[in-house]
């Protein structure tokens, strides 16, 4: 196991695709597959899979290809998909609840246990049989309840002051939606989802299309 | 105009992060700022940021800093935000009445017209004031409006078969939120935002740090 603390970041982003084409495979029965074949669906090329496959472990055979319930098995530990997690949703506007309802975390071993908001409107409504609590019952809550994991759906300016009372309550990694970079120490693992960058990108992509069809 | 069709993805990937800073400067009415300071800000090196920006533009004076406003309205420009487009929603399961209703992007000139769905329930209830449409009528729906984004919140599944009517349509770009990689021709813009993926990265990464800690 060890050798999967040296797995670079560009490698483990890439994992879960692997992941979820084994998956596929999984589900149509198919037991081996070439890097060629691997490359042909997932569009990375054959040499990129070999390399990021030989990160952790000997899975292919020359000429025989990958074992596919093996690889799939490797990546689910390396990604620590076969533990569970305790987490908390802070924030339950539009996106805090959609996060809340959606049941397919709960299948990767992310179990919600509390979703909390400072709005005397949502609190006390029920999202996903779970009720929405006063955000002030935070902390007390995350001793109780022993929170891993804290998904921040705030807005920008109150994502930093939460995140501080996660990581005071040591919680371990925080999933954050709000459209702001928070701070907090080395140990504590953060994953952003800034949808509003993404839609960024997408905007650029698209006058970058125009920009080439005008240049033609 | 011509030079931004030469920025690489890994740049362009960055400048959404600038552009939320400086306007951050704006608001605090932070006329200048230096790539030192910009630095300790985003996190990027302040040799990082100054080849970074030397992409678009000469905004630097050396010891005088960047202009905020003409660097923030550049980076606008380039990333399109000036312009506006024409979305629709496919898919109002929890995540795609989120996206709906989430006011923030018809700031970014993301101009929300119309939510499908197959389930008949759905159909007929409002979301952010568009009620939702069957989704039989999607084809038509996008001729007589313009459409120039779809915005896919769609079961794994389903997400090719809906990709495919978009772009025949004429759909400039997809923002997908299905756990799917759908293939569409090489002029069509695709973003994928696949929460599944980053939860699994979070996962590595708490499950990296148990790993460290254990070998302390």
């Amino acid at each position: 196991m060890n050798k999967s603390t040296l797995i670079s970041m560009a490698v483990v982003r890439r994992l879960p695709k692997y992941y979820r084409y084994l998956a596929e495979l999984l589900r149509r029965d198919i037991d081996r597959i070439s890097s060629k074949e691997l490359s042909e669906k997932i569009g990375f090329t054959a040499s990129q899979i070999r390399q990021d496959l030989n990160n952790f472990g000997d899975f292919g055979q020359q000429g025989y290809g990958y074992n596919v319930k093996e690889l799939h098995r490797e990546i689910s530990k390396i990604l620590g998909l076969y533990k569970e997690y305790n987490t908390v949703v802070v924030g339950a506007g539009n996106l805090g609840q959609a996060i809340a309802n959606y049941s397919g975390f709960s299948k990767q071993g992310f179990n919600l246990k509390g979703i909390f908001d400072k709005n005397p409107k949502l609190i006390g409504i029920k999202i996903n049989d779970i009720e929405i609590k006063d955000i002030d019952m935070l902390p007390e809550f995350i001793d109780n309840n022993s929170i891993d994991i804290g998904i921040l759906c705030l807005p920008r300016n109150s994502a930093q002051e939460v995140a501080n009372v996660l990581v005071e309550k040591g919680v371990k990694g925080i999933w954050n939606f709000a459209p702001a970079d928070i701070v907090v120490p080395e140990e504590i693992a953060v994953e952003n989802v800034h949808l509003s960058e993404s839609l960024m990108v997408l905007s650029y992509r698209l006058n970058e299309t125009n920009l080439l069809n005008e240049n033609k």
